[in-house]
């Protein structure tokens, strides 16, 4: 790849968001706007990232913690020139070519800005504009063309009938050469809102009879910018398509691609059915031969082939292969259920170890718990871990039958080949091979006596 | 607004939509189609809404018990001149103009009814005529005009090939001056059914050199007819659309909007996300920077600010700033939840107070209780409200910690600071500050004495 | 209906599918593509149905267990006429008209074969071949026509750049009569992949000036081949537009169609209203007047009139007149619910009845019991159905009041009239109206003794 650094211009307010939230850390797919840009940017190694922040800058700032970027800010909104040149002195000296782009275009590829890069390197460009055709040019910056040669941008409030007409439009992306700054200080506030705008600098090169040129990408997509709730819907509508047309290809079956949300990181094996209305959130991965049923969600897991999903809740767990999960599980972070397990129905599993072929199969609560192999957890069975103080452990070894509405108060150690009566609450731990029972006696009155008895 | 009243005709059988309904009771956002139309009128306070009647009256006259709108009955289906013949009698010596409008046409905006009345009093007309444009315009009466004066309404049957072709059509919705009674009588049933059609009175006005006119609305989506369910789904579409435009343009996210279910009255805060699947019932309020997630389902209910509601079903609640609810959580009518109240998986609360900061995070049933603050309810809690006869109420101080599994038999006071143990089954009230256990011994057997136990 | 026999390919690999099955054996709406194309010619009565099966043919000859069809096998991929040629030794001698079909058009209705074989028959033709008209006739091979007479069908590749424009395209399905086996032996592999092509037997018709005609179907859908995940998916969502349409007409609401799921063999009732959401499987019939709340999952069930089911997942059940089920319930196989019942919240029904007008209504698992007429089964109450080695039964008699986290330890018989007092383990039967009790005795201490004693 060329030498380049980049700039992000991302000190707009995105008034018409109506956000409290600055509009490049809305999201999409689970990731702001603005690292949507900057990850496009950064698989193309530039020299470097400059970050224009200006509104909220603060806020912004924050989400680019441990990010290796460098800001600047842009104090008053003068105008998208005037946002450039605060990347001057973060630049000073640099001769690459400058990548300008703002941090509302999420849906911009890494080989579009390569292929724009490229473009303007190989012409010998001192600026390459970005741009696509649109079916509805109204509001974008023209590109007037002399036959096959770029000669200017118009925009709107300039073009004539005619020009209206044109469909390719300026998609605000550019790649300059590092003559950029000198040219920045040449442009006028020419306009209503007295602001400087860089698409100017384009017909100053031209004046100065500098090369100016233009890369078109065929996905208008790609530059779509965001600047309000409807828009940004659309995004994601994108997104989508897009992450679906990619696992359909790969050998995934939706039975209603568009009744179901995969985020763009999702990674799913062949022959996974995904039902519809399934909710796949960020950071998972998903194996093959995989039945996902119903509205089920899961967020940063891990599942293995041959798992079965259904109308449950999953975050933060690494399930192995032939699971048997739901319907109406609840399964939470570090829950690790090995090989074969069942959780059923009415059920949660909550930073706990489930061994090979445990069943939790009934409205049952398995929280800071150990679950040996083989293990049959009865209806109902809750680990009381939480004393309201502090969490407490439950250990249980291989085999154990624990049966219906147990109480097993942590921290607590149930040995292997227990068996533990219906209905106990078991506060004390259990040697191996020992049958367990806490119970009171089944008495049997006549119902003339209801009265003197309290229920 | 000027003087005016509105017939609103709901006499016809609704045959095409196969049911056992009247066709204005279908509902749509949870409102019958005549309940749109009645609401679209009332806004505009006319002198007096008739609405006439045929067709299952009684079932429709029921429907409008409480509203302030006259009944007739129109006994025979004689066409729609004939129904509206029926209103006079509940119009005698009324001058106002009489606004003509079906009680199938839901979408219709008051905005549009307010135009095209002050377009008829304007131009002086003894009829105004709503027109809109539509692209298939095939079984419409159509407008036909001698340059831009509006000449005739000719139906499908009559209309030449050139006429075929106009796209402007009569909506059947009409203002009248107060002439209109003296020209129905005139009106013939020259047709196959023998019917009295409302149309005809404009040809007969024509004829007599009255001045007629047109209003054209510009959405023609307003003046559907719903005539089948299929017409009803898609009307149901476009209120959808309407909303989410509305809701966009508030500063409210959705991610896939296009899948969730808003009612016509919600009201949603800036900066809340709907994700997708959520179902938004009528009269439902929810504050600003609140999340719901997944195929929740809220109705009756108002929730503050900073909520967060996941995968749960909720009915007739109050639930205060930064209450966290499900996944998988109930909660039921006359229920009010307190600040930062935490109701979590497998739990239903019904007509109970849960006070701030209390928590009923796993599989418990709370009903007709009062729960205090930071109270913790153990996993699998029972309120047992219900001894077979009637409901009783529980009382817990604040404070208290409810172990697991625990049965609290109502009638029931728990005061402040008590604890109480896994396990226990409560009959008797608890002083504050107690440890309350009810609980038998844990006994260890060998494994061999299990064929002479019962399990 | 006129004789004939039908011959299925089904050998090919269905590589795009990237799939480890072969393609014939994806489902649509339930059912493989084999079956649908098997189902639609069925019903024509035919003399035979011969299926040629090639990749993976045990796996696909597998899923045609105890169908009525004769199974060839093409041993190597050597083209469609090579394939139609091994069905010639399960039709020797046979007189009748051949339809030649790929199993993997699941889209195909029986009236357009029938169309097509009577075509055929009625112009005494040797050769028939179905066409249609679609928007993008890239890949297809073109029917070429002079006046209105079938001249040829030439392939892309042969295509003229006028014939590239004709639309009207060869399905690839065709009517024989029995003198194909000799065309498709003059058949020659004239082409890159050295294959034997069904079509060239058009031309050779032709050439030998026998009688070669075309049925032409409107619907273009119906030909649809199946290659690939996405066409897969969009043959569903075509299945889905034809069921809703057929329910809409039939007097069924759905408030967003385009959400819902509903299987192609699904019955549903007048005046039933679908919300959004629902998924209606196969084998699921649905009476008139129920409501079907939010992400319902139903299958192989059988539900009367008047039910309500809220969010819930019912499989295998029969379901009568008047049931409330959930939100958030689940009815598993072999459960049978009779009139009024009423299952509510965290609940589970598995392989049992439920007399009229009982209630289960908060988590609770009621599996392998007889619940009587009118009981209250009280929240969280577990039949302990599972000794860690069986099964066992539990018998409750009619008017029985269950408490609260009551444990049914089974084998169990409850007479009618009990009372059994809430967080009771109940392990020997009672005699019609005891109370029965096994409760410890509540004690309260002073919270100083805390220390002493494990929670």
């Amino acid at each position: 790849m060329t030498n380049f650094s980049a700039v992000i211009l991302a000190a707009g307010s995105g008034t018409r968001m109506k956000s409290e939230i600055p509009k490049v850390l809305h999201k999409l797919s689970g990731k702001t706007l603005l690292k949507w840009v900057i990850d496009s940017v950064s698989k193309l190694k530039p020299d470097n990232i400059v970050i224009v922040l200006g509104h909220k800058a603060a806020l912004v700032e924050k989400s680019l913690a441990n990010l290796n970027v460098k800001i600047v800010y842009q104090r008053e909104q003068k105008g998208s020139a005037h946002a450039l040149l605060q990347a001057k002195s973060a630049l000073t000296n640099y001769k690459g070519n400058i990548l300008v782009i703002s941090g509302d275009v999420p849906l911009i590829r890494s080989s579009t800005i390569s292929s724009l890069l490229k473009s303007g390197i190989k012409n010998g460009n001192c600026a390459t504009v970005l741009s696509t055709i649109v079916n509805e040019p109204f509001g974008y910056g023209r590109i007037v063309k002399n036959g096959l040669n770029f000669e200017a941008i118009i925009e709107e409030k300039d073009a004539s009938k005619e020009q209206k007409n044109i469909k390719e439009i300026n998609s605000g992306i550019y790649c300059f050469d590092s003559g950029i700054w000198e040219i920045l200080s040449k442009i006028k506030p020419n306009n209503v809102k007295k602001e400087y705008y860089v698409t100017d600098s384009i017909a100053i090169l031209k004046s100065e009879g500098k090369s100016v040129g233009l890369y078109k990408t065929d996905d208008s997509s790609e530059v779509k910018g965001i600047n309000n709730r409807k828009e940004l819907a659309e995004a994601e509508s994108i997104l989508q398509d897009r992450k679906i047309q990619e696992l359909f290809a790969q050998g995934v079956s939706f039975i209603d691609p568009k009744s179901v949300y995969i985020s763009a990181d999702a990674q799913i094996g062949q022959d996974t059915i995904i039902y519809p209305r399934a909710y796949i959130a960020n950071n998972v991965k998903i194996g093959k031969n995989c039945t996902i049923e119903g509205d089920s969600y899961i967020a940063d897991s891990k599942i293995a082939d041959d798992v079965f999903i259904s109308y449950s809740y999953v975050r933060g767990a690494v399930i192995e292969k032939g699971c048997h999960i739901g319907p109406f599980s609840h399964i939470r972070p570090e829950s690790h259920l090995k090989e074969g397990v069942k959780v059923g129905n009415f059920s949660e599993i909550k930073k706990s170890v489930i061994k090979k072929g445990a069943k939790v199969n009934h409205l049952s609560y398995i929280g800071d718990a150990n679950i040996g192999e083989a293990v049959n957890i009865g209806a109902g069975t809750i680990t009381c871990n939480f004393d309201g103080f502090k969490k407490h452990k439950t250990e249980i070894g291989d085999n154990v039958f624990v049966g219906s509405n147990v109480n097993l108060v942590a921290p607590i150690k149930v040995g292997k080949n227990v068996l533990i009566a219906a209905g106990s609450t078991i506060t004390h731990d259990i040697a191996p091979h020992q049958l367990a029972i806490a119970r009171a006696k089944q008495q049997h009155l006549s119902k003339e006596v209801l009265k003197t008895f309290k229920k």
